[in-house]
């Protein structure tokens, strides 16, 4: 890419950055766009409250009041309003914006002289420089062999040691923040339930008769009582339509009769009349079909809510082997009320597991379907290309404008536009994996989309090889240190294009909600007034990876071109503000993993840390300093050894409480008034989809003292 | 190797055979010998009751009797006398067997055929096939691209899928033989007992109380009691060097007067007697040292058996993660009390984890180092190459039976010396790798000695390169398969003196156990009638690796060159009954690991197994028949799931007894009289070693019903 398409894509998004933040500082304190702006404080009667009654002048300006607003609410705060995963998810961006501090303050003021001082490209071709003026300043213009490397060398350990000690310090905080989170909870449904799944049923006798039998048996002091899940039959689906539909003419029903009027002009009052009675009529004879059908249909799934009088009860029954064929009576920890997701309950052992594999077949198809839109991507930076390709395109791309946009904006553009459809399509894909809950689907989402990432955006991008040549690249594992030392630097002026794209402006249109305004514009005339807010839930399984990889190209960069690390500072400043803002206006927790996705974080940076790496070992290696090359060696070793002593050390955290903590917390419990009522209710609390009304009860009521950010709506 | 090789090295193979059997059946029938060939019985005192009053002529002829009588015993019968681990042992050869029935009748009767037929080593080089007859009956001499090959791949299909079978249904019927052998077993300390290393100890309280408080508190309804294990000191090891002395010498008194002139004729009575009383103020002395000092010497270590009164609570605490620093309050299954390996108690949990990995480390150097051995082997199968490093040997080579036996035996030999010293090292690097027990040390160096054996004898001759080259051969896999295709079938003859010389000779020699016999004679002047008959425990680190590395000879060779399965036939079913003697008759068991070796039998023919299928890959692809190379490729793949699937459904049995089972044992065992007895000496089973007698008790007392082949031993 030539450094005028660069500048051209940093303009460009530069500009539309400016032009997001000043239409959202305007249009969000217009009532009428609090629902896209603020639906979480719309939805808890909060925004509406506040309502300006009348006309001010201000409301036209554009002001900065919501930076402010974003900054201020503590840590606590924010755990208390937006749950655990909110905080981790922040603290992923503060992490990452400590260590590219570090990292970009030794790149900026000691790599980036050093670089310049060299004069390896000068040598080699002079004719060139003028078109990669940004590799003066990377490490390709150190001499071949120079000493001077080795203070890169010594940059990549400093980073290492650095980055590691901040990952534990991390890793401590955060599961010492889970435990006191589950410490300080209200008794919830979920930690004293588990899933039994693939139940045996003997003949003559049925599944909620097996369980019974089982756990009176097995667990005769803790067990309390099951609920048998049952398998929605098409009749019921169909049900549910003709109740959806009813919901739709009720609403119409409550609309003052004026305002229908104006909607359609269709009816008049006496049509209205015979209509409701027509209506009543109807309900009534659907609820009794409904009763009627609902229990013929109802076909039992060899699966239950097992219920325990204790946490540690549960604990128990989930961590035990429990039958002599492991996979008969398999537990799980049940999901919270709210986070169910039905379609794998009726599923059996061999059925996920295979779901499994075919899902990880998919992602494999996928992910080599879509280099086809990298190498389109790959062929804009390349114009000469393009001009063999499509001759007849010649002289608009000799304009000096076209071809700035067309190398510098528009591949980047392309990419995040395929890029966009990737973490909708990972979702469905791990929906179909056999995850019984929300949080499990969005965290292999997080993961799958993490690695999709690398590979197409990365590895694809660098070494920019067909398919199957890039396979045949990863192969042979010995060439591939020295061949990314060769393509990784030439790729640095790609990946700020990238950083400003995918970074700077997605992030800002993040904050405008492109798409959910434009979606409000259009349905405006026909939902005015309408009660129906949609809080959305955070997509923790789009922005986790996207900040991770930008943390791995801040991490292969900060010591090849070092020019890179301010334009990510940049982006995990406004990422932090930005997101900030939306987990206090727009998005709602769905659910409460408990900081699960801060394994996934570590794990990313330690892969990030190695591929590093790896990348100066073939740099040492092919700018022939062979000691540096084996002093280089150790890194990944010891980087490799200290994650697998964080994962002896932490991890365990996440995948269970402890016993210490679980007895801790049942005997603090046990004499709270409302115990005896929880655990009357457990049996509720799962009920069966067939039976439940649609929508489940608030989904956040379980917050400690909830903070709400009202100081801000009023504008 | 030439032919005449070959056949030299099994006849002497097959002469040695001959020889030990010949002998063993003389010399076990000799009282004197009563030590060697049935120490067992004659621990158990069942040979001296039998031991033959006069002198018969029948005691020097060799009787084939003893094969009956090794034949005779069921299943059943070795199970209750030799325990479960013989049991599966004995499965490993009868699998082994089984497999190679079948894939040994199609290799003859179907392969070889098939084989003779074509002619592409004629069509190559004429002159060479005098030297490589054996090469006619291999997979080389089908011609390139015969649709006869078609057969080849169906007998690879096949014999996978009837190994898939068979292991499925042993891995099945093992695993419900250990849960029968838990269900049917007494009641033993380690089923109630859990070892917790890594105890935190606060200021001012000491490890006993910690342990006390910390089960009081967590697990209060099962908790029962606990003994902390205290750490040896210096002066513990002189005083057990000064107790050792006194037992001789005991020795030595018991011993009648006559006798001890005859041996060595330096004391009389009066001496004698003197003697005692210094003995005895001396004993009197140490004994009284010994008691204060061991209060003195002991220094607590934090780690402590905890028991619980029933099985079930000792599961829950071992499976639960007990604190909320997952490297504190560590906790593992007990071993059973005479299993208890001392020296790791004391350890951090980082230094058990920083051994561990140094061993691999040490492990992976001897892997290296050993390799010189190999390439001396591989450097005498090669004649033309001796004579060129040695030209003063030309003469003597030039003799016929000298080059015989130098290419035929003599390598296989010096391998066989080499491979003797391995599984006492890996023993060795595994006992240091942190376990706390012997039958985990064995299993980890079973898997060593495993992983060894392929690597050094199969790969490291097949391939033959240097260490380097082969590493190199290694890292390029795309190439293993055809690379391996080439190799394979030309070390056909190699495998089969191996078989002969490491199987045949080697098993034989296990029956007339060579070394303990040389011992007995050197020994027999000096301990004249004694009564200290050592038992030896079983090597399972040393044979099972051994029948799993001739499963994967078979495996490998059965397609390319099947006259090698005879020669396993026999070897197989010389194991059988030579192995089944020495349980019998020799071994007694050491420890009771519950059959937890079979899934390393199950991993390694897995791997064997996916082996075959990319040798079958590389073949068909170099024999240039592309549409069998692709009808290859889904094999390997089914062959792992199926070993996930296995994995998913047995292993979990072999790592812990499940809920259902452990409640069932324990509800079983509420009402045995002898229970509360036992409860109360739970805590005197896990003695600490400062003040434990050196040798404990009996320790097959678990078994039930002893069988005692007694029959026999009367000659």
């Amino acid at each position: 890419m030539i450094v005028s398409g660069l500048l051209a894509s940093v303009a460009i998004n530069f500009a539309l950055c400016i032009i997001f933040f000043t239409l959202y500082s305007i249009l969000r304190k217009q009532p009428g766009n609090y629902k896209v702006y603020a639906p979480r404080l719309l939805a808890e009667g909060i925004a509406r409250a506040r309502r300006p009654r009348s006309f001010h002048l201000k409301r036209l300006l554009p002001t900065a009041s919501w930076i402010k607003n974003a900054w201020r609410p503590s840590e606590e705060q924010l755990l208390s309003y937006s749950g655990l995963d909110a905080v981790v998810f922040m603290r992923i961006i503060i992490f990452s914006f400590k260590v590219f501090a570090i990292a970009g303050f030794i790149g900026i003021f000691i790599l980036i002289p050093v670089n310049c001082s060299g004069n390896q490209l000068q040598n080699v071709d002079f004719i060139n420089i003028t078109n990669n003026t940004l590799e003066v300043f990377s490490i390709s213009n150190v001499n071949n062999g120079s000493t001077s490397l080795w203070i890169h060398l010594g940059a990549v350990y400093f980073v290492t040691i650095i980055v590691c000690c901040l990952l534990f310090s991390e890793y401590k905080y955060i599961s010492s923040k889970r435990i006191d989170y589950f410490c300080s909870s209200e008794p919830q449904p979920h930690q004293y339930t588990i899933l039994v799944s693939n139940i045996p049923v003997s003949k003559g006798s049925n599944v909620g008769n097996s369980v019974e039998n089982f756990f009176n048996q097995n667990h005769p002091s803790t067990y309390l009582s099951h609920v048998v899940v049952h398998r929605r039959s098409k009749v019921w689906t169909v049900i549910n339509a003709v109740k959806k539909v009813f919901k739709k003419i009720f609403k119409v029903k409550k609309v003052p009769t004026q305002q229908r009027f104006m909607h359609d002009g269709l009816l008049d009052d006496s049509n209205y009349f015979v209509l409701h009675i027509y209506y009543n009529i109807l309900i009534f004879l659907f609820i009794i079909i409904f009763l009627i059908s609902s229990l013929l249909i109802r076909k039992e799934v060899r699966a239950a809510f097992v219920s325990f009088k204790s946490r540690y009860g549960a604990a128990i029954a989930l961590h035990m082997l429990q039958s002599n064929n492991p996979t008969e009576w398999r537990t799980e920890q049940a999901p919270e009320p709210q986070d169910v997701y039905w379609p794998f309950f009726s599923s059996t052992f061999m059925r996920r597991w295979i779901s499994r594999l075919v899902v990880i077949v998919s992602c494999a198809i996928l992910t080599i379907l879509f280099l086809i839109p990298v190498f389109i991507v790959q062929g804009l930076t390349n114009l000469a290309q393009l001009e063999i390709y499509f001759p007849s395109l010649k002289n608009i791309l000799t304009l000096s404008i076209v071809s700035q946009v067309i190398t510098g904006y528009l591949p980047n553009l392309i990419l995040q536009m395929s890029l966009k459809i990737v973490p909708p399509i990972m979702r469905i894909l791990s929906s179909q994996q056999g995850y019984v809950c929300h949080s499990d689907i969005e965290r292999s989402a997080c993961h799958k989309v993490i690695w999709f990432t690398v590979w197409n955006v990365f590895f694809a991008n660098v070494l920019s090889a067909s398919a199957l040549n890039l396979l045949s690249i990863l192969l042979e594992f010995k060439e591939i240190p020295s061949k990314l030392a060769v393509y990784v630097p030439a790729q640095a002026s790609f990946f700020i294009a990238y950083v400003v794209t995918l970074g700077w402006t997605s992030t800002s249109s993040e904050l405008f909600r492109v798409i959910p305004f434009i979606g409000s514009l259009i349905c405006k005339p026909f939902t005015r007034n309408s009660d129906d807010v949609k809080v959305p839930s955070f997509p923790y399984h789009k922005d986790i990876p996207k900040i991770l990889f930008f943390g791995l190209l801040g991490f292969t960069y900060f010591f090849l071109a070092p020019l890179i690390i301010p334009f990510l500072l940049v982006y995990f400043s406004l990422a932090y503000i930005i997101y900030r803002n939306q987990l206090l206006y727009v998005y709602a927790p769905k659910y409460e993993s408990g900081g699960k996705f801060w394994p996934i974080v570590h794990d990313s940076t330690i892969f990030s840390l190695v591929l590093m790496q790896f990348i100066a070992f073939g740099i040492f290696k092919s700018k022939k300093l062979p000691y540096a090359t084996s002093v280089t060696f150790p890194l990944p070793v010891f980087t490799l050894l200290f994650n697998e002593y964080c994962r002896k050390r932490f991890l365990p955290i996440f995948m269970a409480y402890s016993t210490e903590t679980l007895r801790k917390k049942d005997r603090e419990d046990q004499n709270l008034p409302e115990m005896p009522q929880l655990l009357r209710q457990l049996s509720a609390a799962y009920q069966d989809p067939a039976l439940v009304p649609e929508s489940y009860s608030s989904h956040h009521d379980h917050l400690r003292e909830p903070f709400i950010p009202v100081a801000e709506v009023r504008g």
